[in-house]
């Protein structure tokens, strides 16, 4: 059971134009499509009359048309059309999502529409920020969305899994704190005197130790923002230094599959476009190092314990057990019971 | 579940030989293969002994022989030789199924076999008529048969997934009418003064508009003619015009899966071979765009309505109407329930 | 349900290395490596801290780190380091299989440790046996595994399946007698004055008919040696006869595959490498002859019969019916009730 109630990245823009795609969120599918003045619409992808995916059929003006049997309908959901008849009963109208692109990414409502306020959108500003350099991606997880938002707030990991480009030994010797603040999560973890890690190296020319800082905010569902800063050490001298949001946002699809929205911006030499197709292709391997570490760990959980649940807490995973803590209690609250019964 | 006490092809002629086949009709596992004197043999395809595939084993003279332990078995499904004895146990016999070869397809029983009466097997004689060209094929479905009932009861949809060959809109702009006489549905749609669509030009050169007749008739479990036709528009002229016979008989294999064997036999031109292979080529592209089509709607209701009981009905969907009740209640009768009880 | 109490093969012991493995038996996963002094350890392959398999991290020292967050595990499955701390809690403990190298095979004890005496391992001495040479090798079935037993027990199959190779019509010709002594089995069969197989005729320059000897002794869960001996016609003469022993060693993996490790030694020209080669590759092929027909045997009983304890017997069956009776048994004394409620 997912969060309904909530705003879900379900696209990058510019995947969504005038042909129709089909994404799967919090288990319902949904056709996207731009009407004739570029807004997205979100549509279930399916035609009422015989559930054909209407992402299989094609865009005519401000409306999509089922490609089985020609039926149309508008951005609300509306059948506007029916071939060969003149009388439209209402019940072939087809639901429509809250729908709205903000912060270089498009966000769906797949919950009550009446609470769909986009005041509620997670910021994400860096993505769009003037002075601030922004490049991502989307990659399809086959594990259940949690067990990313948990990778992403313990990054003690990277010492294991992340060791040709952001992870060293320094990771994992480090304590983390972490705290709650009503439904927020911060983990911090500030390593001093300690060699750079791979990627830093490659990205700053540090010739010596450095003091490296990772803060990390959890928004439910599955917001997780990484500022993450490296200094000579002992100077936090910022031009000789780094700074970067490493923004996540997980949209549960299936109880098995997650849309994984990534994107990295940074405040320092924002016009080198060769350092950021660096740091682009450097990330993407080590989130892809995640999907297959995050693939197995799905496999071996899928029989008894397909959500992770029940996955066992060390002292690491303090941000871990606050963030599924508030998961639950949200959960249970839109389903009107306790926190108690949901978990 | 399905009708059990119905003919239902299972395959073509020339697929039956002194190999032995398997097909699956009625969610029975047959095992096909033709005795010394040519006639066509059904068993169940285990052998009752460790329930090893009679299929993968060997015709011998008039028996087959299971390839494991090289027990026989005749026609009648008797066991008549186990290596290393002399006594056969009776319950080592296996089940038989009444098996014909008419209209130039072979038919099986799956229900009681003293019900299966070969008077009962559906008239498909144009595949063997004097003064008709037939062609035809088997396409296997990943969908339950009855969409593919459905979608030959409702060809509103030529308008929108044939538009290369047999499909325009003047299909989708013309209602048709349907009634049920008994145990059969007819669909009927007149079209006058239309353009002719792609594949009717190519076959007949038309110069101008033309009148086009869909004569649809359903007998079941999926058995479904159309009489189509098209003349000079206004003219009725059998020498400038043209005629066939679509013969779809949709075989259930499992529940989620059929064998779709069609026919289409011409009464014009019928010696030009060359435009034989035109309209076989035709033909099938556009029942593969069906494939497609159904086994695309099948995913879509795989979970919650597998058998596609539950659409929802338009207009264009009476014929369906008819047949998917007319099924049900042959379907009760047989397990001796009323018909609103298998609905 | 398998017996849990009960030594297994779980690989060979070239197999296992520095290179963590997994290898999943009686339905538990387990990761196999070698300590330092080069000893075989066996672990449950999942850490127990987030489930990552332990068999995707690596060797250190004597103990295996998980590839996720760096936590160590020794061979008696103790938790002996996590990263960023030095409290580390006993739940972390994983559990550790008795685990014995003996016979050139690796075995593992699934059940209780307590019970796991070496000298309970079924006698294969003659795979390391002076005068005698081995081969074989390991084949993973996509079946339950007393299919395979069933089938070794009842060899009138080599007649039909492995005609290229060690069957003749003799063989399904000839009876067999079987009894059970506790909680062994035996199926002998005698062919005198018969035909040699082809792969007889290839070994040994047989120029007329054989005496063939088939001993066959099954000891719970699934191990059968089968003692094969065959000389000229009325001879017993050794020098100019061959004898083997073919020992297969089946262990149950899920419910539906089994490894199932091999091996033939003989003891007649045991020197002649080129002839081992021949003896190798045309028993595999014999015995891949059996998989193809396993796998295809469960895809059938799969929906019903998944372990097979309903297929029907025959004469022929009388060693697997007493060989799945002492199993039964042995399963329902496991778990506290009566070999009734078992079977």
């Amino acid at each position: 059971m997912f969060i309904q109630n909530a705003w879900y990245v379900i696209a990058m823009p510019e995947e969504v134009g005038r042909e129709p795609m089909s994404r799967t969120v919090c288990g319902k599918r949904i056709v996207l499509f731009r009407t004739g003045d570029g807004a997205p619409a979100a549509l279930n992808d399916e035609c009422p009359h015989r559930r054909f995916p209407l992402s299989k059929g094609r865009v005519v003006g401000d409306t999509i048309e089922c490609g089985y049997h020609g039926f149309r309908f508008d951005c609300t959901g509306a059948c506007t059309h029916v071939p060969g008849t003149d009388t439209i009963s209402p019940k072939l109208n087809t639901r429509a999502y809250p729908v709205v692109e903000k912060w270089n990414w498009v966000w769906v409502w797949p919950g009550d529409p009446a609470l769909a306020d986009p005041a509620r959108i997670p910021d994400y500003h860096w993505n769009t920020e003037p002075g601030w350099a922004a490049t991502g991606g989307l990659i399809e997880l086959d594990c259940h969305y949690q067990l990313q938002s948990d990778n992403l707030l313990d990054l003690t990991h990277e010492a294991f899994v992340h060791k040709a480009t952001i992870g060293n030994a320094a990771v994992a010797e480090t304590p983390m704190t972490a705290r709650a603040e009503g439904d927020v999560v911060h983990v911090d973890r500030i390593m001093r005197g300690i060699a750079p890690p791979p990627l830093f190296a490659k990205v700053r020319d540090f010739s010596g130790d450095i003091d490296r800082y990772q803060f990390v905010r959890f928004e439910p569902p599955a917001n997780i923002w990484i500022d993450a800063k490296a200094y000579p050490a002992g100077t936090e001298d910022a031009d000789r230094g780094m700074r970067w949001m490493v923004m996540n946002s997980i949209t549960p699809s299936t109880a098995g599959t997650s849309l994984y929205f990534w994107s990295l911006s940074r405040c320092f030499v924002t016009d080198d476009r060769k350092l950021t197709e660096l740091i682009h292709e450097q990330l993407y391997n080590t989130l892809i190092e995640d999907k297959v570490l995050l693939e197995e760990q799905q496999r071996v959980i899928a029989n008894d314990d397909p959500t992770g649940a029940a996955l066992i807490a060390s002292a690491c995973d303090a941000g871990n057990v606050y963030a599924r803590r508030i998961v639950s209690r949200l959960i249970a609250e839109e389903n009107g019971g306790s926190a108690q019964a949901a978990e």
